[in-house]
């Protein structure tokens, strides 16, 4: 079995013979985090996203009741063809399961958004260390401080991921992910994490803890989990999305969602 | 009265002291296009705008019932702080009209699409000639055979607007219109307008004709009539616009609009 190829590793998913996650499977190719809520709700969060384009970068909607993509793969099923799903309601989570066809609704909207995977690949090859790849955890993620632009029922603070970088790295790593606005773009912060109401930067909120070294400067980046955040403060009756680290896995070169 | 506060210059249109275009007016802020449509097509058309960001780059979506910008301005009414607007039903125009105070309904959901008059500065800036503004025409728009990505009932083709410009120029056209990728960004297309669909460039869909000069190659970007023709496609049963060339004034300046 080759992993290399989105769609191979999209019909090993879908015929249940992968649990595990998606870091590594298809690389080059762009993995997207998954909301599906009920239409009612579908506006709200759509304008969230607009108003909040650097932790909710979005790659592709889909219109009400549809579950096959069509600008990120032309033959994808995002009930089926994600590793593992939560399932959330009124804000709960209340079970992970490997599948969403017995759950699926017609009112269903799908949102797939982008993630910092896209542009980590970039990062390592231009010698800018990625520390939770080295040290093959989950990337460190924290709670801000920073107000979300609310939109209805969508608010909440933001979330960031945190990759240490050495001081001389500093420059580069700016200037490669500003190169990707679609995929969450440059830092939001660099240094103190108490400026952005980080109180311990060894205990994150989210993922695991990684080594910063004595001559590293913490960097953070809007995170993808701001988004799972404000549809969890807003408690809708029935939300999935991918359970952490479990992706979608696209047709789309990271490469591609540099600017052009 | 001075002209460059866009806030004395809203101030003066609401008073109905200012009927006319608004090119000119407040150098060096942004000016929006309108689209004003019922909640029940809200989704659709955020869907349409979210896939197809060249020609209808959103700067800013008001939630229903609200006519007060946030992002754009602190203290700017959308249903008086235009000169002239347009009313739209079943597809088509019906009047046009100096506020819309008196139209206004709690379920108006508002969009703000960005415009490439904010490119233009910039391009004049850097010895790139617009010709409609050396001419003082209304810039030439086309209907082309590129089709627009469907979304609910909004589907159409793409209008592109065209700016000749000098072999030697072309480079820097390019280079400084893809910084504004959130007003419609680089060329879709350069040269011979039949590859795209266009018949006669001398006889445009939209605007006014300019002057094409030998050394010169027609450059065309994606224009924000695209989104008003495909509102007119799906023939809503009321849609508001700005009338052509009369457009909502921002308080962000163009340069903010540049990639960042």
């Amino acid at each position: 079995m080759k992993y290399d190829d989105p769609k191979k590793v999209r019909a090993m998913i879908r015929k249940g013979r992968w649990r595990k996650p998606t870091a590594g499977l298809a690389p080059g190719y762009a993995q997207a985090n998954l909301v599906v809520l009920p239409q009612r709700y579908a506006f709200d969060f759509l304008l969230f996203c607009q108003r909040n384009p650097g932790p909710c970068p979005l790659l592709e909607v889909l219109e009400p009741g549809r579950f096959t993509t069509v600008f990120l793969s032309s033959e994808a099923d995002i009930r089926t063809d994600l590793p593992l799903y939560n399932i959330y309601r009124k804000g709960k989570l209340e079970e992970t399961v490997p599948g969403i066809k017995g759950l699926w609704q017609e009112d269903f909207v799908t949102f797939l958004i982008g993630c910092s995977f896209s542009f980590e690949e970039a990062l390592i090859r231009e010698r800018v260390p990625v520390r939770h790849i080295e040290e093959e955890r989950n990337v460190p993620m924290y709670s801000t401080n920073i107000p979300c632009n609310t939109a209805g029922i969508f608010r909440g603070t933001l979330v960031v991921s945190m990759r240490p970088v050495p001081a001389d790295r500093i420059v580069p790593a700016v200037r490669i992910t500003s190169r990707y606005a679609a995929v969450h773009g440059s830092p939001v912060h660099i240094g103190d994490p108490a400026a952005i109401g980080i109180r311990d930067i060894k205990r994150p909120d989210f993922g695991e803890a990684v080594t910063i070294k004595k001559d590293e400067v913490p960097l953070f980046w809007a995170c993808g989990v701001t988004p799972q955040v404000a549809v969890m403060n807003a408690k809708p009756d029935i939300c999935i999305t991918h359970a952490p680290g479990h992706m979608f896995i696209t047709d789309i070169l990271n490469e591609e969602l540099a600017n052009r």
